[in-house]
C-alpha cells in the first residue's frame, strides 16, 4: 500500500476482503437509555464480532492484502489483548504461520486464547522496548512479516469497515462516538464517514484517565504516553502516528469521560441492553452521558468494541 | 378460557396477540461452547425479550384474553421477580390499572422497575399466606382480576408462544432444554412442540438444590416446596398444579444441575456469548453440560430465559 492515506478504493477492498469471513454486527438499542439520555443511542455490537472485537478486522484485511501482494512465511506482532487473538485468528484461518509476543504478566486466559486460535506465543519483559525487540527479532530470524496493532494502514482500512457497514445499517445518524486508545479504530471510521456521502459528525471517546489523543488534537502534537489508570484497560496505548495524522485532520473533537462515568455506563450495558462487554466498551456511552447536552435529540451511535474481559475484574 | 389444557387454537390465538407487542427475540451460538460439549447449542434470547425475561409473553397473553372478554377494573399478582415486572408493563400498555405484592424484603431495584413500568406496588410480609391474602384483598376490595404468576392456562398459553417462535427459527431442532420453577415456560414448551408437526424431545432443566419437579415428575406426585438454596433464584419456586398435570403427561424427563454447573455456564454465557444474563439463565446449559453424552452430535435449543440481574450477586 502506498504511504498516503488509505483511499476510497482502499476501504472498499477492506470491505471485500472483511465481510467474506467477519460478522455484520447487529444494531442493538435501549428505551430506558435513550430516555435516560435524551436522545437516539444505537450501540454497534463489535463484542459479538469474531475473537470478540473489531480488532478481527483490522487482522483480516492486513493479511488478505499482504497476501495479495507475497505469500508471507508467517506474521508476527506484540500484544497482550485483542489485537493478538484477532492476528492469531485470521492467521490461522487464512493458513499463515503466526507468533504474538506477550508481556510475561499478561493474565493466563489471554494467553491460552491466543494459543487455542493456533498461534505460537513468546513471552518477553513487560515493557515496549522488549516487546519491540522480540518481535524485530522473529522478523529477522525467520523472515515474519510484523502487523502492527493500529499505527498501519491496512490495519485503519480494515478498521474502517465498521463504519462502513454502520452508515448501511442506520438512516439519518447525526453523531458516532468512536472509543481511541492507539486510534486505528476511530482514524479507519473517520476516512470511512469522510467518503461517504452522509452528513456525520465523528467524535473521538476517551478515559480521561488515558486523555493523551484529547491533548494531541488539542495542541496538535502527538502525546506518546497513555495512562495505565483506566479501568478501560483497552484504550491505555497512545495514540500512533498514522493514526494521529488522520484524527488531528478530520476528527469533530474527542471527548472524555470519567472513570465514575466508565463504570456507570458500564452497569446501563449490563443492566438495559443485558451485554457483557469489556470496559472499554462503555467509554463511548460514558463520553455521551459526560456531554449529553451535546447530543440531545441527536441520532448517536455508540461503539461496544470489545467482550474480552475479566470477569473477577468486573467493577460492581 | 376452558378449565383443560390450552387446546391448539389458544396457542395460535396467544400466538396472534404476543407477537404484536412482545420481540421475536434472536437466536445465539458459539463455536466454543459446541466445541467444548460436542453438540450443537442454540441460545433462544428471552433476556432480550421486553421487561428482560420470557415472562412478558405470559403476561400480555392473560391481559389481551382478558380484554377480549371484559373491561377490567385492573389487575393484581404478587412477585418479588420478572412476572410482577411482565405485568407492570403490559397493564401499562394496554391501560389497565395494576398492583403488584411485592414481599417487604424485595431488592430496591426490582420494586423500582416495577414502579418505573407504572403499577402500584403493595409490600406484604415475605411469605406465602401473606402474599397470596394482600393479592386477594386487593381482589376483593377493588375487584382486580388475580393474573397468577404461572399456574394459570393463559399464562402458560402465552408462555408457549416462545417454542412456537423456535420451531419457526430452527430446522431440525433435536432437543429442548427449559428451564423449570413454577413450569409456566416449560408446560407451554411442551404443548407448542406437540401441537406443532416436529419430532423433538423436551426436557426441563431444574437446579438440583431446588429438586421439586424431578421429584414430582419421577414419583406422579407434586412436590409444593421449592428449595432457596440455588443461585438461580428464578427457578426456587414449587411446580404449580396446572404445569404439573401437563408436565408429568408430556416431558421427556427433568434434567438435574449442580450449582457449580449453573455457575460454570453462567461464566461460559458471559465469556463465549457475551450476554448479561440472571443465573436462572443458565440452568439450562448446565443440564447440557451436567449430561453431555445424552447430547452429543445433536441440535438442541438451550432458554436464556431472563436477564435482570443483581449485578452485585454475580458469582465470578
Amino acid at each position: 500500500m502506498k504511504n498516503e492515506f488509505p483511499s476510497k478504493r482502499d476501504l472498499y477492498e477492506a470491505m471485500e476482503y472483511v465481510q467474506q469471513y467477519a460478522h455484520r454486527t447487529p444494531i442493538l438499542s435501549s428505551g430506558m437509555i435513550n430516555e435516560k439520555l435524551g436522545c437516539t443511542v444505537y450501540f454497534k455490537s463489535e463484542h459479538l464480532q469474531k475473537t470478540g472485537s473489531f480488532k478481527a478486522r483490522g487482522a483480516l484485511n492486513a493479511l488478505l492484502s499482504l497476501k495479495a501482494d507475497i505469500e508471507p512465511k508467517g506474521v508476527v506482532t506484540h500484544s497482550s489483548g485483542n489485537h493478538g487473538q484477532a492476528l492469531a485468528w485470521a492467521s490461522n484461518l487464512l493458513g499463515i504461520a503466526a507468533v504474538v509476543v506477550v508481556p510475561r504478566n499478561a493474565p493466563t486466559v489471554k494467553v491460552e486464547a491466543i494459543q487455542a486460535y493456533g498461534a505460537e506465543v513468546f513471552f518477553c519483559e513487560p515493557n515496549l522496548e522488549s516487546r519491540e525487540e522480540h518481535c524485530f527479532r522473529i522478523h529477522k530470524e525467520r523472515g515474519y512479516v510484523i502487523i502492527p496493532p493500529f499505527d498501519d494502514y491496512r490495519i485503519i482500512a480494515g478498521q474502517s469497515t465498521m463504519m462502513q457497514e454502520i452508515l448501511g445499517q442506520i438512516d439519518d445518524l447525526d453523531c458516532a462516538i468512536v472509543p481511541v486508545g492507539g486510534g486505528g479504530l476511530l482514524s479507519g471510521s473517520l476516512l470511512a464517514a469522510e467518503r461517504s456521502s452522509k452528513e456525520l459528525l465523528v467524535f473521538g471517546a476517551e478515559p480521561s484517565a488515558s486523555g493523551d489523543a484529547m491533548e494531541s488534537f488539542k495542541t496538535g502534537v502527538r502525546v506518546r504516553t497513555g495512562g495505565a489508570e483506566t479501568i478501560a484497560d483497552g484504550l491505555r496505548t497512545a495514540l500512533g502516528e498514522r493514526n494521529f495524522e488522520i484524527i488531528s485532520k478530520k476528527a469533530d473533537g474527542i471527548l472524555p469521560a470519567s472513570e465514575d462515568n466508565i463504570k456507570l455506563a458500564l452497569k446501563w450495558i449490563y443492566m438495559y441492553l443485558k451485554q457483557a462487554v469489556e470496559p472499554s466498551a462503555a467509554v463511548s456511552l460514558a463520553a455521551i452521558l459526560e456531554n449529553a447536552e451535546v447530543f440531545r435529540g441527536k441520532k448517536v451511535v455508540s461503539i461496544l468494541c470489545g467482550g474480552n474481559l475479566d470477569l473477577k475484574a468486573l467493577p460492581f
